[in-house]
């Protein structure tokens, strides 16, 4: 069993592990309480709150604890807004933010303000000019920019010290979602908030971390309490408090090496992978990633039946597909690079993985690609009858699930003489993100979108 | 060391400890995967919420997991109040709420809406009449009531049922806390939301649930994910949740005998603290109240210095004395109930508790209690000159805190003539709350309060 979705989730550390069973002992009582055990419990929440800060780079009178790292991004962007509401209503944030910040940032539209997003190129990265045109372009001053440290989905690493200094030249607070970066290091720049969560370092779920530089403005969101400044309420689990910190200590000890090692083994997948499996986009920056982390997307193949024939041959992976989102859309990052969606593959390995694994994945995934695809392109049909030059052929798919259209399309366009035309009826909104690419893919030229056909020309 | 403070956090049971480190090892990924970890965490929180839901008494797909007792309440009362939007923005609470209701109450009124609070009698107990005149007095449609099962701090049972057919007779949803009571049982009655929380059954911290029952409208506060029904979002600390219900069902099965024995226990203390500590004020309800919960006030202590000196004696208790506080004031459930603040302990017994701990509480108890009062007497003065007949003592105690306004009172009521009166200048907000219950303690007459000069006429 390999378990390479370590962007999901980790077990716990060893480390983390064992000071969870410790400080069940000492900290379970209430750290506000002024008796002893409270007095203990105090003492670990201190113990964990500084080495925490130190981990992040802040004071530790700048950093508290929340209950998991979306909780830590939905905090940290109502309070940085409420705290500006005088300065602006305005919101940016990329567009490959995690859901987490797009659902903020939904909260705040709902609550009458404004929000837009900053674009990225085809390798999912925030180019900060993007960041200083989005400013200028704001329709009010901006209140709060949100740029994150690394992508969740693609491993792109971001430019975040450069666009700090965009936002600190306008003078507009950013705030930096770390969870994907945080274990490997500290994110450097002049940013003014900050987040991250525990599971994605071997820490437990349920605890997150949000700081929030000296001199930020932040007015605490909702009800709250006394606890954590005033900024996160509700009595915390802090065992696991404790051992997030335990954990984020320890696998920074072991970061540098660690990174150094997976980013020989990602290299090995990101080459492997085009010559193992046909019609494949690995996607994401190649140099400046994640070190753990690599997607691709497979053409003509479903991504959920595509994690189920990995899952069988005892690989856990994750996917960004349509198919394996409770929302039916393809996910959002794929669709802001503008790359292939249908039988994405986010494969993130966690520390320790061993070589050996890696190859026996690679061993496994063209089997698995295959299996899928044979099963959705189904027996070689008869061969459909030509169209004739000058006539457009239509091809119907609509109430059918990606990749379903892009197959059809496949099908059909060997059918048109070279310079003729498809179009293709698609209501699956994964379309309009899988057509332009397959064309890019195939060399065929991708017309546009009109309703719901997209139209292509037949070029080889 | 005795612990006596288990209504504000309990050890882990040993079942929760159990369940905890087995839910590590299985149960560490994201329960929303579809690999076989994913798979494997879904179905322990699949059965964690089986198990809490039995025990709350309602259908697992009316319970989610929150991340604090806290955030169940700030979600619940947010969360039924925007479902009701249209019916009303008026929301009822008791004056007796844990002050998450309280803080939520208070957020409700910062958006614009409207709130007021059920006064209690002096034992603390909500009457359905009560709440039945404050819904014909509201200024609008009432959305919510919120009425807690028992009161944390002074251990009274509240008429849940009564009240809850009081709420449907008025077309009100009623939400229940019912932090303290659950591990005893489950709320009866017709309720349409309920709160718990894990610590205060021996789970973990950072483990709250909320119930809300079919049919109840419910609009979940703020950003939110797929996550517990859209209701709870954020990756949750599985192995806790998992734990918590564990824990939970393990204290339902020992709780009848439990209830019993920490009950007879609690009676010893309700019978030989006044006898055994001069001045004690034994506050809630003696019989509708909850086992293993007592509390008292002692005239002419310092509630922060008699703790310190109970902790020094190994006996780690609560207290809701104003100088405990980080907010100075006295804790408003005493100040709804009108009883004394001062010098207030509340303990409360963790299940196992010996009846051998509790008599040597009983036998250390007077003389911490002799000992904060000596140094706050200090040595007996010299005599000071009567007052003559007609002429109002005033005694300056402006800028001093509780208890020393009471305590310059009781010096200076002695220099008056039977039939005179002291004015006693204190701005201390206890006092308001002290002063009257002097009164009633002494036997002498409090004549009110005009401006910060609180008047009382010597009766005997």
């Amino acid at each position: 069993m390999a378990y390479f979705d370590a962007a999901s989730a980790l077990p716990l550390h060893p480390v983390a592990r064992q000071a969870l069973v410790a400080a069940e002992a000492d900290g379970w009582a209430d750290p506000a309480r002024p008796h002893r055990e409270g007095r203990r419990a105090r003492m670990l929440l201190d113990a964990a709150r500084e080495t925490a800060a130190d981990a992040v780079g802040c004071r530790p009178d700048e950093l508290v604890f929340t209950s998991s790292g979306t909780s830590a991004l939905h905090r940290g962007v109502a309070g940085a807004l409420a705290g500006r509401v005088r300065a602006g209503r305005h919101l940016l944030v990329s567009a490959v933010e995690h859901s987490a910040v797009l659902h903020a940032a939904e909260a705040h539209r709902a609550a009458g303000g404004t929000s837009a997003e900053v674009p990225v190129d085809r390798l999912g990265r925030v180019a900060p000019d993007a960041v200083a045109e989005a400013l200028a372009a704001a329709p009010g001053p901006t209140a709060l920019a949100c740029v994150q440290s690394a992508n969740h989905e693609v491993g792109t690493v971001q430019p975040v010290a450069e666009v700090a200094e965009v936002c600190r030249a306008a003078g507009v607070p950013l705030l930096v979602d770390a969870a994907q970066s945080l274990p490997w290091g500290r994110v450097e720049g002049a940013w003014s908030l900050l987040t991250g969560s525990a599971h994605k370092w071997g820490g437990p779920g349920g605890v997150g971390l949000l700081a929030v530089r000296k001199g930020t403005r932040f007015a605490p969101p909702g009800p709250v309490d006394e606890r954590e400044s005033g900024r996160a309420p509700g009595f915390p689990h802090l065992p696991a408090i404790v051992a997030a910190a335990a954990s984020l200590r320890a696998v920074r000890a072991e970061a540098e090496a660690e990174a150094a090692r997976l980013t020989a083994l990602v290299e090995r997948v990101r080459a492997r992978v085009p010559e193992l499996v046909e019609d494949v986009e690995v996607v994401g920056d190649p140099v400046r990633r994640l070190p753990h982390l690599v997607t691709f997307s497979c053409l003509h193949v479903d991504g959920e039946a595509l994690l189920h024939a990995l899952d069988r041959a005892e690989f856990s992976v994750s996917s960004g597909s349509s198919c394996t989102s409770s929302t039916l859309t393809p996910s959002h990052v794929l669709r802001a690079m503008g790359v292939l969606s249908e039988g994405n593959v986010r494969v993130s390995l966690p520390p320790g993985t061993a070589r050996a694994e890696v190859e026996r994945f690679l061993d496994v995934l063209p089997g698995a690609v295959a299996g899928v695809r044979e099963q959705l392109l189904g027996p070689a049909a008869s061969p459909a009858p030509a169209v004739d030059d000058g006539e457009e052929l239509v091809v119907d798919a609509l109430g059918r699930r990606c990749p379903a259209p892009v197959i059809e399309l496949a099908r059909a366009i060997g059918r048109v003489p070279v310079g003729g035309t498809v179009a293709v009826l698609a209501d699956d909104v994964a379309a309009r993100l899988d057509i332009p690419a397959w064309c890019e893919m195939r060399g065929q030229e991708y017309l546009g979108e009109t309703g719901q056909a997209h139209r292509v020309r037949r070029l080889a």
